[in-house]
């Protein structure tokens, strides 16, 4: 995946400042250009991303405190953007969040580069954790909204906890994308599952025939 | 957690060999020591396994073609054991399947070795893919097999894909077991969970106010 598929982010590691938008992109095409190489997050140092993209290691400082922020800015860029919620109702947005999580299992399938960039955060603990503060966090909070939302407009039952609803609409989508790499995504999954879950797996008393 | 508090498993890798309890005991006890001891799944051999158990290499090989093999026997021997079915109804065995997943979630939060060996698992694509079908891909055949038997006794739609129940029904659980490892996993969550899928989480229609 080029990065002229991935969206600039509004927000950054570091906030406030001005920017160049064109060292930025070089900065981070140099470490997707390191991590195709097969270059792993422990052997990539911010002097080899520096030597790679052209620039200095204070270029790269200047816009992240290590090669751990920079390299979730990475992630972030190749990931599929999050998505703009139509905001009619809650079962459509609902549908536009689970069809992003399968987009973003798709893509960690069809590009090497973040497949690999996945597993290696995974194994690092520490950028983990940021990726889940900036990029899990934030998204999951969106979902919660959502749900609230819907409470609130009679969409969803009010005697079911967020948490729990999230977790019954997410889970089979997260499951399928990342525990069963194997399993299929098709189109149409996210509808799929949004309203089954909001219908319920009980055969549904007949009252139409 | 100790191997006195694991159960022995009526299939091994070996089938059909006479073998001594005490000595497939001693070795995986050996692994777990070595394991405890923050011995990586790299670093393990058979060799250095074979002289912490007080046994010749031999002996292992005997049993285990190699330690990958080995090392998914002594995760198999940790993890609460697969659960009996009372088979009385979808409802009740859905919930049995799922509390051993939350089972096994806990386990792995509060057993460092058994976290640290997933971790490691995960991390080796073969002992991964040797770990799913020995021990992830029948647990979930027998989930599919309670969903069948709830179709036909009624308790299930049929018009439900049995592969997106199950991810519905397992997949908020492993979400929360495996996925979010801060989450929490309450007594009473399984129950919680099942009943909501059969349920839906659309608001019910009041016929009883």
């Amino acid at each position: 995946m080029s990065l002229a598929e991935s969206r600039p982010r509004p927000d950054g590691p570091v906030r406030g400042r001005p920017r160049s938008e064109a060292v930025e992109r070089a900065i981070i095409e140099g470490v997707m250009k390191l991590l195709e190489d097969g270059v792993s997050l422990a052997e990539l140092s911010v002097e080899r991303i520096a030597r790679t993209a052209g620039v200095g290691k204070a270029t790269i400082y200047r816009r992240w405190s290590g090669k751990e922020e920079l390299f979730i800015d990475v992630v972030r860029a190749v990931e599929p953007a999050d998505p703009e919620l139509p905001g009619v109702c809650m079962r459509d947005d609902l549908v536009v969040l689970l069809e992003n999580l399968r987009q973003r299992g798709l893509a960690s399938r069809t590009s090497a580069m973040l497949h690999n960039a996945h597993a290696q955060m995974k194994s690092s603990p520490r950028i983990w954790a940021a990726y889940h503060a900036n990029v899990v966090a934030p998204r999951r909070a969106l979902g919660l909204e959502v749900l609230r939302r819907g409470q609130r407009d009679g969409e969803l039952r009010t005697d079911v906890d967020l948490e729990l609803a999230n977790d019954m609409l997410v889970g089979p989508m997260l499951t399928r994308a990342v525990l069963r790499p194997d399993a299929e995504l098709p189109e149409g999954l996210a509808e799929q599952i949004v309203d089954t879950v909001l219908e319920g797996l009980r055969p549904v008393r007949s009252t139409a025939s």
